[in-house]
């Protein structure tokens, strides 16, 4: 069932699915980057997690109507999904100030964003993902105004639920970061992972990082805190 | 009539007058930056061109329709204006990519954009003047959604007159910076100033840079090129 490498990422290899065109598989690796690549290290159990994690979050948002190229896990480090070309956007949403914003704009760290924050940003790893403001987007994608407002609702719409599924287990969301892709028809849909690497999770009753900055702050072991955030999301499903 | 000095910047002194609380004096000088201050080098005669630079442009501007902080020129290198409270926006238009533009996103030097580009950068010299996108621009200033639209409005229309009037005088409009301040009654008018130290202009037979870019680049003599640009607009006007 599963084809040839199409591409590999620093977090994912994607691999193409023999006699589905429109469907590809994504396989997590256990590679761990920050600062852009120049921090790395590799952790064993860590793709498992993200993939349980971003497939137990997607089948959640779907259960809130909000589509995205999550078919389904086939195995422990590897889920299938609807093939999209990925839009070279970075779609940051904000609910608390923390990491670079705190540095590029001197906001302080914990300052709140109500209405929450969206920033975009060029997945162009050669220019460090510069940040983005509308007409810049509108000029380096293939994204119209409308298509790109759309973007921007569905990131907000994707932040209200999350922030609701994370404060059931007792976390906060502080920011996270989506991706959309194209399918073959030019729909746009939420693609990409949504895991502890692409979030800020802050427990919240101890104010404790549960995310990638463990990594990049070499703050403990990171996948005693990506395997407690897996649980949480386990613990709060079958609860239901 | 001049009062105590207010507050000194890169470019310029801003005074008191006396018996007058809603007017300020603005005093060119005639020292050059660039690099947000990493190059930094005096011209003798720069002030007195930047101030009748724009002393000119404001008063073509004022007859467009398009009211500014400016009131009047005073002598070569000083100019009255009404006092506004500075927002802190720079407020960058971008018909041509050039400078910083086509490092940050890649984007080669000399693409055209249709429509124009603005672009909002926080004035704050210890951060580097970052990029904003409007989210950012709001939350940082005291400008509500209507009023930053209305900046963005304005500074589109300097863009098409300011495009006209150097073009009569055989020049292309690169891209601008502009500021916006605030009136004692609140309301929102163009400030600062308007000069080669704030526009890219490009001669349009030989192609040949008549800006800033001149010292920040080392290309020529500043004043020879700064004293054209005057001359210019003074043939123009006196033509008419």
């Amino acid at each position: 069932m599963k084809g040839s490498l199409l591409y590999e990422g620093k977090a994912k290899k994607v691999y193409h699915v023999t006699n589905e065109p429109e469907q590809l598989i994504l396989s997590y690796k256990n590679d761990a980057t920050a600062f852009n690549g120049k921090k790395k290290d590799e952790f064993e159990g860590k793709g498992r997690l993200n993939n349980l994690i971003t497939s137990r979050i997607f089948e959640y948002l779907q259960q809130q109507q909000l589509p995205s190229h999550f078919i389904k896990a086939l195995n422990d480090t590897e889920q299938l999904v609807a093939k999209t070309t990925i839009i070279p956007l970075e779609v940051v949403v904000r609910n608390i100030a923390a990491g670079s914003i705190t540095r590029r704009l001197g906001i302080e760290e914990k300052s709140d964003f109500t209405p929450p924050l969206v920033e975009l940003f060029y997945k162009k790893d050669e220019l460090d993902d510069p940040i983005l403001n509308d007409q810049h987007a509108l000029y380096l994608t293939d994204v119209n105004e409308e298509e790109l407002e759309s973007i921007k609702q569905k990131a907000l719409q994707v932040n209200e639920h999350l922030k609701d599924l994370f404060k059931q287990v007792g976390l906060d969301l502080v920011d996270f970061k989506l991706e959309f892709g194209r399918l073959a028809d030019g729909t746009i849909v939420l693609a990409d992972e949504i895991s502890p690497d692409t979030c800020r999770l802050w427990d919240k009753e101890t104010g404790e990082k549960m995310d990638k900055d463990v990594f990049r702050e070499s703050l403990g072991d990171l996948i005693t805190v990506y395997e407690n955030i897996l649980q949480r999301l386990e613990e709060n499903t079958c609860a239901k």
